[in-house]
Formats: C-alpha cells, sequence, structure tokens
C-alpha cells in the first residue's frame, strides 16, 4: 500500500486519519491511501514567500535555467523509478513515456530556452525601446519581473508527471516559488517524482511544496502577487475561478479545461492520399493513447461528405485491432481509464453522445477485471442541429464522425466546439490550410497541420510541445502555458518604465541609447568578458570615403549597382543625391576603424542586428565610429557574448547608419 | 437640455421615458437627461458579428490603420466642438486637453504603429519560428488573428473622450467592432465625439456602437470571442466580473481600477535638489488636475522621515495658490468634481483617512454652488500600521504624505498598496532606481522615474501614453491596455501553428525557410513590388575566396585582425582552423553575387538583420548565395520594403552565412 506525503515547510507529512482509499483501476484494488492530514496553508504559503521566493529571486535567470537543467538531468537518471509505477495508474509504458520523458523534456527546454531567450541578469526586456520625447531624455521600455508571491498548480489526472513538470518548469525559470496540488487519483506517481526533487538538494529550501489531498483554504488566502495554474475539468475551473477573494485580488487564473478538440480531413485529402492515411492512424491513436484521457484528443472527426464511409471503414478497422488490457504487459495497446468513477463518466457521456450519432464501432466493455473501455467511434449525420457533439467531452476513447460539405463548413463546425486546446487539419494543400486558418484560429489554441511533408518529422496532434503555447479559449479555459518563454511571463509582472536613458541602463543592465559613456583603461578589444563593463566605449577617427574607394570597392566586390557608378542613374533615385558609397564599403571601413588587430579577449565578430542605413554617404564624405558596450551574455565556461552598439556619423555629425555588432569574448586573456 | 442618444444597428436611439436627469456639478442645473430606451443587446451583438467582424476583418492591419488615421484627423478637425462641452463636466480647458488631444492623439499613434509595427495583411506574427524537428519539415509559429466577437468597453466618467478613444483605436486595429458604453454622469461628451465618428463615414457600418444607459443582459450574451474592458471603481468590477455567463465561457475581462497609487521621493533628493522642486511640482499637479480625479493620480506620497517638513511646507504652499472655480473660465486652475454625489463619496473617505492622518492643508469646503473641493494634503505619522491610507481612495484633489526609512522601506510601502496603476521615484541615482524597481515593479503596471535628466521632456506620471502598458495588478484590477501592439493582442487570439515550411509560408505571408523557392520570369531586381512574389529565388555561380582576397581586404578596409593575417595566431582562436576571410568580406562578395547593377525596380539596400556568421571561410574556399523573396510590406505610395532571406554556402554545400536584407522597391519600373 503506497502512502505518498505531502511537503510543507520543509516536512515530509504522511496522510492523516482521514485518507482516501485510492482505487486501482487494473484489477480494482486499493494501491494506496492519501491525504486526509491537515496542512496549514498559510504556513506553506510564508515559507515560500519568505524562504523559496527570495532564494529563487536572488539568481538570474541563467542560474534557474542552469538549475533547470541539472534537475531534469537528475530525474532522468531516475526515471526508471517513475516508469515502475507508472502502470499502476492504467497507463502503457508508451502513454507513460508522454508523461514522464515528456515532463523531463519539457524541463530540459525550459532550461535551454532559459539560456538562449533570457538575460544573465535579473530583468527581463520586452520589446524595443520607445521614443517618448524628441530629444530622447526620456524614453520608456517594458520589462519582466518575477512575482513576489506563490505559484498555485491544481493538476489533472491524466498526467501525473507532465503535469507538474510542465508548469513548475516555467514558474521556477520566472523565480517564483510553487505549491503542487495534483490530482489525488494518480497522486502516488507525483509523490514519487516530487520526492526526487527534494532528494535532488538542487532547489533552494521553499521553492516548492507538496499538497496531497484537499487545498482547503489555500485558494482563500492567496494575493496579487500569486498565480493559479489549474489542469482538468469545466466544473471544477468554475467553481475554483469563483472563488471571492480570488476575483476581490484579481488574482491571475490560469484554466487549462479538456475541450471538445477538432480534427479536419481537408477535401483534397481522398482515399489513397498519403493524408487520408496519417488522418486515420492519428485518429485511431488519439482514441487510444492513454485511453483516450487526454485533454488535446480529437473528439470530432470533422471529414468530407462523401468521405465518411470510408473514413469510418478505415478507422474501425484499426480500433479492432487495438489489444485491451493489463498495461504492464508489453503487448497491450491500451491500458484502462484512470478510475472506474472515470470509466462511469464516459459510459455516461456516451448515452448523451448517442442521442444524436449512431455508433460505428465499440460500445461494449471488454471482459476485464479493471476500468476498461472498448475504443468507441461514433457518427453524427447532423452536426449543424447536434448539440451534444459539441459540448459533451467523454473523456475517454471516444470520438465522433462529423461531415461537411465545403471548407468553410468545416471551419464552422470545428468552431463549434466554443474554443479548444487544438484543432487539426490533414491537407497538403497551402490554401486549404491558410483558408481554415482565417477562419478559424480564433477558436483554437494550437492549429496543428498535417500533411505528406511532415509526416515523418510531426509530433503529433495531442502531443504540446514547450515551445508552443499550450491553452485555448472559450471551453478551453481561456488560459495559456508553456510556449517558450511566453509560459515564463505567466509569472511575471511586466511593467512599463519610463526614465532618462540612463535610468533604464541602471535598470535593464543593457546600454540604452543616450546613457553616459564610459571611457575604459585600454581598447575595449582588449578587455575580457568580465572586465569589459556597460557602457564602456571608443569613438574612432575618421576616414574619407573617396570616389576611388567606391570605384574600388565595386570592382573588387563585383558590386557595380548604378547608385555606386553612375552619377545621372544614381541621381534619378529617389533616396540618392548622385554616387553613393556601398553600405558594406561603410561597414567595412567601420571594422577597419574599431578593430583591435592584435590576438586579444575578442575572439571573433559572430554577426550583427538590426543594420539600418540612415543616410547616403558621398564621394568626399567621411565617416567615424562610436562603439559602446551594450549588453553581456555568458554563453560558456571560457567565453560571452557581447554586444555593441556601433553608430557611424559623417563630417557634419550627421548619423549615417547604426547597428549592434555580437562578438564573442574570452574570460581570460589569451 | 442635452438629450445624448444611443446608436444601435445603424440608429439612433433617442432617451426614453425613464431616462435620468444629469445634474451639472458646476452649478447644480439639470444639463442633460440621458438613457431609458429599451435596447435589444441581442441584436446589437448581431449586428456587430454579422456587419462590423467581417467588414473589420476582410481589411488588413494597414487598411485599418489608415482608416484609424483619417478618423483621428477628421475628430482633430472637429475637436472644439467638444471643447465647448467640456466645462460642463467639472473640467478646465487643460483637463480637457488630456481628454480630447489625448484620445485623439492615442488614436493617431495606434494608426502609426499598426502601420510601422504590423504587417499589410491579415495574420500578425508573434516571435520567431520554433525548430520543432531535426530537418526542418515540421516548424511551429505564433500568430495571431482578430477575435470573431465584439469588444464591449465600459468606461469611467473622468476621461469622456479618451476613455472611448484609448478602447476602440486597439480593438479596430484588431479587427474587432466595439459596443462602447460611457458612465452616464458625463456620457453627452462621449456621445457628442461618437457622433463625429458615425458622421465621418470612415467606419464600416456595425463597427462602432453605443450604449447610453445600463448595459441590461448585455454581459449575460458574451461568448468566448467577446472581450470586456473596463474602467472604473473595485466595487463595479467586481460585480461585473462575477457575472457566471463571463465565468462560464472564460470570456476575458480586462479591468483598470482606480488604484492608491504612489510618489517615491528618492534619498538623494533633498531640498534644493532639482528632483525635490519636481516632485512638488509633480504632486501638487496630480492633486488638483482633473479634480484629483483620475486612476493614476498620486494618493501616497512616500517622503524620507527627515524631509516630511518640507515637503509638507513645499506642497502646501504651492496647493494653496490654486484658483477653484468655473472650469470655463481662464483663470480656474481647478474646476468641479463631476459630480455632487462623486464629491460626497471623497467627503466620506476623507473621514477614514483623517483617522490615521492629519491634515496638512486643505480640507475645507469652497464657498461655489457647484461640486468643488479644496486641494487637501494629509500626512500620516505611522504607515506601517496605518491601514486606510493603503486602501480607502478618496478620488478627488487628496493625497498622503508617508515617512519612510530607507529605499526597501519606501518600496514596502509603495507595495502596501495591493497593486497599482503607476508609481513614480524621483531620484538622480541610476543605482537607487534600480534597487526600488527590483523590489517594487512586480507591483506597479508602470514605474515614472523622474530626474532632472528627463524633467524638460517628461509626460507626467498621471498620464498613460499609448505606447505603455496601462494597468496593473491586484488593486489595480490586473488588466493591461496600451502599450502599443500588445494593447491591439487583447483583442486578438495567439495561435501556435504547427506544419510544413510551405503550410506556414501560405498562412503568415512569409516566406519560410524550407518552403518551395519559385523561379522568377527575370532577375528578382528587375520585378516590380507589385510583381515581385513571396518565395522568388535566385541562386548565384560561385566565387572562391583567395588568401589574397582576403589580404586586399584587410589593407584596403584598414580590418587588419590577426585572425585574418596571421597563420598561427589564428589557428590559436577556439573558433577557426586558420586564417580566415572577414566576415564584410563575405558580405561584399554575396553583394557582387547577386546584385543586378542596372537601374530597376529595386532602389536602396536600406539594411539588413540577424546576420550570423555560422562557419569559417579559409583561403581557397567559393561561396555562393541563395536569395528569396521572404516579406513585402507598403511603405508610401511609391514603394515599399521588400525582405531578402539570403544564405551563402561554400563548396561543400554548407551554410556559413545568413542573414535577411532589406530594400525598398519601387511600385512601378523607372
Amino acid at each position: 500500500m503506497l502512502r505518498p506525503e505531502s511537503y510543507a515547510g520543509g516536512q515530509w507529512i504522511a496522510p492523516g486519519a482521514s485518507a482516501q482509499e485510492i482505487i486501482g483501476p487494473v484489477n480494482g484494488t486499493a494501491i494506496a491511501q492519501a491525504g486526509g492530514s491537515a496542512l496549514d496553508f498559510a504556513a506553506m504559503l510564508e515559507h515560500a514567500k519568505t524562504r523559496g521566493g527570495p532564494a529563487l529571486r536572488a539568481m538570474t535567470f541563467h542560474d534557474r535555467a542552469r538549475m533547470l537543467k541539472a534537475l531534469a538531468a537528475y530525474l532522468d537518471g531516475r526515471k526508471e523509478e517513475l516508469y515502475a509505477l507508472n502502470p499502476l495508474t492504467g497507463a502503457t509504458r508508451k502513454d507513460g513515456w508522454v508523461d514522464i520523458d515528456g515532463g523531463i523534456g519539457t524541463m530540459f527546454l525550459f532550461a535551454s530556452k532559459g539560456r538562449r531567450e533570457m538575460p544573465d541578469g535579473h530583468v527581463y526586456i520586452d520589446g524595443d525601446v520607445e521614443q517618448l520625447s524628441r530629444r530622447g531624455t526620456f524614453l520608456g521600455q517594458h520589462i519582466a519581473v518575477p512575482l513576489q508571491g506563490v505559484a498555485v498548480h491544481i493538476n489533472a489526472f491524466n498526467f501525473p508527471v507532465w503535469g507538474m513538470l510542465e508548469k513548475m518548469a516555467p514558474a521556477l525559470l520566472a523565480g517564483v516559488p510553487c505549491i503542487v496540488k495534483p490530482a489525488t487519483q494518480t497522486c502516488y506517481l507525483t509523490e514519487a517524482c516530487f520526492r526526487m526533487i527534494v532528494e535532488s538538494g538542487l532547489l533552494p529550501e521553499g521553492a516548492v511544496q507538496l499538497v496531497i489531498g484537499r487545498t482547503g483554504n489555500l485558494l482563500e488566502l492567496l494575493g496579487a502577487q500569486d498565480v493559479v495554474a489549474f489542469t482538468g475539468s469545466a466544473d471544477t475551473a468554475l467553481m475554483l475561478r469563483q472563488t471571492p477573494n480570488l476575483l476581490r485580488n484579481s488574482v491571475r487564473f490560469a484554466s487549462e479545461q479538456d475541450s471538445l478538440n477538432a480534427a479536419i480531413l481537408g477535401p483534397d485529402a481522398t482515399p489513397g492520399s498519403p493524408e487520408f492515411d496519417l488522418f486515420v492512424k492519428e485518429a485511431a491513436s488519439e482514441i487510444t493513447v492513454k485511453a483516450g484521457q487526454k485533454c488535446t484528443a480529437m473528439r470530432r472527426l470533422i471529414v468530407p461528405e462523401a468521405q465518411i464511409d470510408a473514413v469510418a471503414g478505415a478507422l474501425a478497422d484499426r480500433l479492432g485491432q487495438i489489444a485491451i488490457g493489463d498495461p504492464a504487459d508489453k503487448a497491450t495497446r491500451m491500458g484502462a481509464l484512470a478510475s472506474f468513477a472515470q470509466r462511469d463518466d464516459v459510459t455516461g457521456q456516451l448515452t448523451r453522445l448517442k442521442a444524436e450519432a449512431r455508433v460505428i464501432c465499440g460500445d461494449t466493455a471488454p471482459d476485464l477485471p479493471g476500468a476498461y473501455l472498448v475504443p468507441t467511434l461514433l457518427a453524427c449525420a447532423d452536426p449543424d442541429a447536434a448539440r451534444a457533439v459539441h459540448e459533451i467531452e467523454a473523456f475517454g476513447p471516444v470520438s465522433t464522425l462529423l461531415p461537411y460539405r465545403d471548407t468553410a463548413h468545416a471551419a464552422r463546425l470545428a468552431n463549434a466546439g466554443g474554443g479548444s486546446l487544438v484543432a487539426s487539419l490533414f491537407t497538403h494543400d497551402p490554401q486549404v490550410a491558410r483558408d481554415v486558418t482565417l477562419e478559424s484560429a480564433a477558436h483554437h489554441g494550437r492549429l496543428y497541420i498535417m500533411s505528406r511533408d511532415s509526416a515523418d518529422e510531426a509530433t503529433g496532434h495531442g502531443s504540446p510541445l514547450p515551445h508552443m503555447v499550450h491553452g485555448g479559449p472559450g471551453r478551453a479555459g481561456g488560459g495559456e502555458e508553456l510556449g517558450g518563454v511566453r509560459g515564463v511571463l505567466h509569472y511575471m509582472q511586466r511593467t512599463a518604465i519610463q526614465g532618462s536613458p540612463d535610468i533604464l541602463t541602471a535598470i535593464t543592465g543593457t546600454w540604452i541609447k543616450g546613457s553616459r559613456e564610459i571611457e575604459g583603461p585600454q581598447h575595449p578589444f582588449q578587455r575580457t568578458f568580465r572586465e569589459i563593463e556597460i557602457g564602456e566605449t571608443i569613438h574612432t577617427k575618421a576616414r574619407e570615403v573617396t570616389l576611388h574607394d567606391i570605384e574600388h570597392f565595386a570592382h573588387f566586390t563585383g558590386d557595380t549597382f548604378y547608385a555606386h557608378m553612375d552619377e545621372d542613374a544614381a541621381r534619378a533615385n529617389p533616396f540618392f543625391p548622385g554616387r553613393v558609397a556601398h553600405g558594406y564599403l561603410l561597414l567595412s571601413f567601420a571594422a577597419g576603424l574599431f578593430v583591435q588587430p592584435d590576438p586579444g579577449p575578442v575572439l571573433a565578430n559572430t554577426g550583427l542586428n538590426g543594420l539600418s542605413f540612415q543616410k547616403p554617404v558621398s564621394p568626399g564624405d567621411s565617416i567615424a565610429v562610436r562603439l559602446t558596450c551594450k549588453r553581456k551574455t555568458q554563453r560558456t565556461d571560457s567565453y560571452g557574448e557581447v554586444a555593441w552598439n556601433a553608430t557611424l556619423t559623417n563630417q557634419h555629425g550627421e548619423q549615417v547608419a547604426e547597428y549592434e555588432l555580437l562578438t564573442m569574448v574570452a574570460y581570460e586573456r589569451p
């Protein structure tokens, strides 16, 4: 008998006297006792806010990303312990892969995004500087900083590991401590993974806590700096969302609800086409993976009228071959539902669906002791009049075929679900993809478009990826998770900062144009990554650009564009007063002006951003460069990226070009 | 007697039998009758969804931006009609400037952002392509498309024109029709402006409707594609937010509430410093502009303990000189509150504040017939123990001084307001600015940091700018408005698109790497903006890069960096196998390879984005270029920007560099 424990204020807390018995869905015996202990939620929040939050916020985004990478690697090393528990939930090894490896992979991805797309500092920069004044003494910059409260994660029973990790990774990367509350039915698997996290010793004290059992008055104690992220049914979401305290304090509440996700078979995807076969294969998989208990599963299969019979036949064939049984058995392709209660719910929902749709296959109970159901396919003849097929979610191995007339009708049917997490479209016709997107994207959090071109590498309709937003409007809850940095920002406050360039530079750690320039003790290319300061600047001497230079460069490079070579033709061009220097000639001369030729810490010019040529340079004009250290980002143990703001001005002091120069710079002198 | 009318389904609807009488705050006489007519809200929603929405969505972002620009110009031409009504609301001409010119300016700014920062198409691209597969046949791209519902705007009494226009501009730019519901007390001014919008004939039928009076069952009819944006009191917001239909359908609800905004006088800003004077001046202005009826007004003045008396004295002096009276009188510096009820509210709130704070000046009723109050300054001795000063908002010319010990304490006091729209800090010390930001930014939607450096150009603590996000956490409502494109996205659905490169290209209208290349009938530089197609590509011949080329380029440009010139030193560099070509030499040769020298539609290379050098090019290697038309954006009546994806590959087919090249291209051949 498993006895999963809560973890509160740094202590493990065993199930209490009124612990609930968890019945295993595979054979109906009790497998665990959970909950029933009195947790002091106020103390848990205080622990998170006084210990976890400050410790996490003291770290930079890169520090926290490295912590997540180490944690993901630690869990990866112990994952077989989780796979050993997995069949108790009714899930096959393949189902468990989505949950366990999927969860660990999500944490790895956030670790990677944190290093690559967030700064090695405490302030995330959101968008460009806003020019709020003519002379540039008053500017705007949006930033994001960690919320100073707690992330409360209320998770669903179907992904006990992924559900925890996919919410925890972005929250910790943001710098916000978490209180995790798994669904009781599968909480022992969550607890096993959570215990590893604690045992890893990689997180600061107070960064994570675990609630097994009820949340009691937890939501009534939250404030404006806290976040609730919920995954589960619409009914539970509605109940939680209405908590007066959450509404009164504008507490962020993100909800991820099961939805009536649709899959559309394109009009071009006739039987025999690769897309037809991909559709049938993926629909069968969506119905049976996790016994259909996925919030993203295809519930409505929207198919051209003419193809309904072909799809029904092919899909029924496939579903008929699915081996149902003990999830621990390698031959099993579909295990049990998560609980007997869950199975009874699905049976009830199926009854309501059958009032509007006929059974194509399934709808029988297999002769097995556990909470099993046979994959069931329905077909609805009049999907415009039907209501239940667009409103009732049978959260199990059940899907319904709906016929459509044209793509506009197909999109309308997909949208009739009232908002979903994901809709998919199987087509090889880009125009069909565009039409359906314009009609339908507003109703879905994700559009998965499948064709022969991506068949080998596509990741599946039902799989939320950490790179892409997960969540959808309306019935899907109106929440958003994941999506790379977007998911991290849900745990941060976006704040508009207004002030002078120097103030913005101090806050963002990035040199903002107009800020103070610092004169360094030597050429900046001779300064190591550690030494060089934000704002360090050199002003080069000027160099004249002669007509001879321009002609020489043209013939050397082959760029004999008329604006450089032909005075009359150049003059006829609306942008040029006559022959002008090549932009690349200016860039090249600029490098010649600012470069320090000797070996030093600056190792390489790796690229350039946002180059704009702002004023033509005519023969006889001269240019000089100002180069200022703008931003530093650690990359490896031995070097980091330094970004420089470069401006080129002519002999009248007018700016003719600007860009951001990227270099790799060593920590130590060679 | 004014009789403002609703505008529903394309018809003006006069006040009904049960219309409400609006009493003018200046002298207590009735000035208008409003509301009381039975509006069919279901029909209004239907009108917006079947007429306004489709018409707006058929336009591109640029079409809608041009429409907004024309509308703003139209309103600007008739604004004196609005200024004529403005004093009836109790507001001075200066108060009205914030409302009327501020509103029109906001619309101009969104028109400009729409043209500059959004595409000339139907799909907004959110972020970069996500590489979801190893070979790149399956990619991700976030997009945003207009919601297919209606934006319901419920506005406050204090900015009858700005309140309407600042919400309407981003909604219309997004492509979403609006139903505007102004506060009844000042609705006649909103209606006058709305009537101009209708009379302009610039908006499609159904794009805007107006509700004078109660919203009846409107919120109960909304769905997941609709948005409610509310500005007003926390109590009203809570009442609306709880509407079961909104919660059940996850209807977006953005709330902008009055909050206990703070202003911190920095520890460095001692009497005699410019920042001390700026603080006193701005605090006096915040207390008196609009008679303190601004959701952003400074309610709590957080001042170093040692400066409390100096600030109290200076501020009381200034407030004592404010001329109060008829807002139509040019000598008046502060007019009436918006209504007698509003004045009574403030008086009541003042009573509660006085239990915790003593009166420094004000707190008297002037001898005038209207809803006037004298500017009132309080001081609270123990702001840590006090509750009312952090919770009770006197929405009038009232502010309270709070002493602090150090910057951490100052930030804590600012945060004690439980979330605000804006906090300001008067300091010339960048480190103070950074410390307060890290402690406090999570609690405020905007941080306004004021120093002598930006004094001449700063726009004021109390002024939301359309460039910057307006809204704040907790007590401020947790909503967000404005902020440029950020504000537009509140009316759009962000959707994650997954598919092959060709599919993503078709949806976004931007060439995604890996998509089909199109061979054009001639060199792409000879094709006009109109002719050139997304995906049109040339592959150049290869060119060898010789050691002589590298040396020649080095001496010509002056860029004699050792990696190009010294075999041994270059070999010691971790990135290079030996001497390598300059990045700018490659760029220059690339241009020589793809350029078409004769006059043609391509007018100029204006810049370059995201250049990355990916592999060194050694002497004897050769490079070739692939140049593909990636994106087209109209700029003027005669030319547009064409962005090209350029990749350089070596003789082994390995990519050595990639960038986006920007050109200006004429619509017609020269």
